[in-house]
């Protein structure tokens, strides 16, 4: 049988989703939990493979057991005690074998947040990129709003990006402010690797008027990594749903 | 002269504000931070002189210093940068010498959030105290509601609360809940030692059904601690904000 689970994580002590010989991923702590729970050896598979230092407030894992049965609240607890406080397992339940978490996906959330105040913000540190410079929020929030509908994203993949086809369908790109608190929701059939960051670290370039807003839609059209802006950090970035049909 | 900062701090690795013999203070990191900014050994002084444990979003801590003028910005700037990440010194001002962090206070606003969900919270977990079992929102809104207005809260204080008088005069006490997030905002003139945590034990109790919700004004008539319910965590308190005239 397949078990479904819903696994929120704060990414600061991890490498990332997926398994790596050298340091901590999620993908290994859950791995260890099961193995310790259910004397069996299981892979777990995720919708997004979230890279390191990211978070994830609504991340879906999969994985197989060979039993017939399993009480699903048993599962979530006993999952969620034995991995560490920064992994926690909020919902399991039962689903089809073909349930594939990554391709029966058909849309993804993440959220972007960064902390625009002179000092930092102890209460929002772990979950946001901290710019100090004042971002003009208008200017990006016009900005992001030309991500929305279908495009080829070539101009915001990392060069080690693996996916064949770089078009995605943006369905949500809102930007708005509340407070010191910029955030971006971006909600998308699927995302190339990096791409959040770096349409954050483009998007912060027009905040600090480096860049002209009305310049995404071109930058889209011109399919090259090198005219965009930079990475933005990690911290910044959390996985906050997964959408099934 | 006398410099007033605003300083943020989460708790979880601290004794508390005061300086204590054994372990580490706010207080301590925030003068050890003046010392070797200044080169002069100064007291910190603050308005709330919050519990192991307990976080701070608008702790008022004021300083004297050997000279006659200073760039405020220079010495946030300077003092948070030698103070640890979970410490952030957010503002400075220079502020008259007889004005006194705690006596010069009107208001004090602190927030106390309980995670009401099955599953704890990975955003929220250093912030609120976990309670699995499901709490009743209204009943415990009400109960918070009859602690408005001038009350002696003697059945509320700490065994080892040194303060003369109990009474205290409560401006605002709201409790509301947003998804699985509970929250008590609580306005007052001074706190007592533990008042909050022991309100907020109390309300649980009341929010599982275990005490009538109509009891909290016959508690305070009855001003015998033993009656009322056991002292909630630390992690689950904020001290949010001061106010002077």
């Amino acid at each position: 049988m397949q078990i479904k689970l819903i696994v929120e994580y704060e990414g600061t002590a991890y490498c990332g989703w997926q398994v790596q010989p050298n340091g901590p991923t999620v993908q290994a702590a859950l791995e260890a939990a099961a193995q310790r729970m259910f004397g069996e050896s299981t892979r777990m598979a995720a919708a997004g493979r979230t890279d390191a230092g990211v978070h994830a407030l609504g991340q879906v894992v999969c994985f197989r057991l060979e039993r017939a049965q399993v009480d699903v609240e048993e599962v979530r607890r006993g999952l969620d005690a034995l991995t560490p406080d920064d992994i926690v397992v909020r919902d399991a339940a039962v689903v089809a074998d073909d349930f594939d978490p990554r391709r029966s996906a058909r849309r993804r959330t993440y959220v972007y947040r960064i902390w625009n105040e002179p000092a930092p913000s102890v209460f929002w540190r772990r979950w946001s990129w901290h710019e100090r410079r004042r971002l003009d929020v208008e200017a990006m929030s016009s900005a992001a709003a030309a991500l929305l509908g279908e495009h080829d994203f070539t101009s915001f993949r990392a060069a080690d990006c693996d996916a064949e086809n770089p078009v995605r369908r943006v369905y949500v790109s809102d930007l708005g402010a509340n407070e010191g608190l910029i955030t971006l929701t971006i909600t998308a059939t699927a995302f190339l690797r990096h791409m959040v960051r770096n349409i954050v670290g483009t998007l912060a370039e027009v905040g600090l008027g480096q860049r002209p807003g009305a310049e995404m839609s071109a930058l889209l059209a011109r399919r090259d990594r090198t005219l965009a802006g930079a990475t933005a950090p990690a911290k910044g970035l959390c996985l906050v749903r997964v959408d099934y049909d």
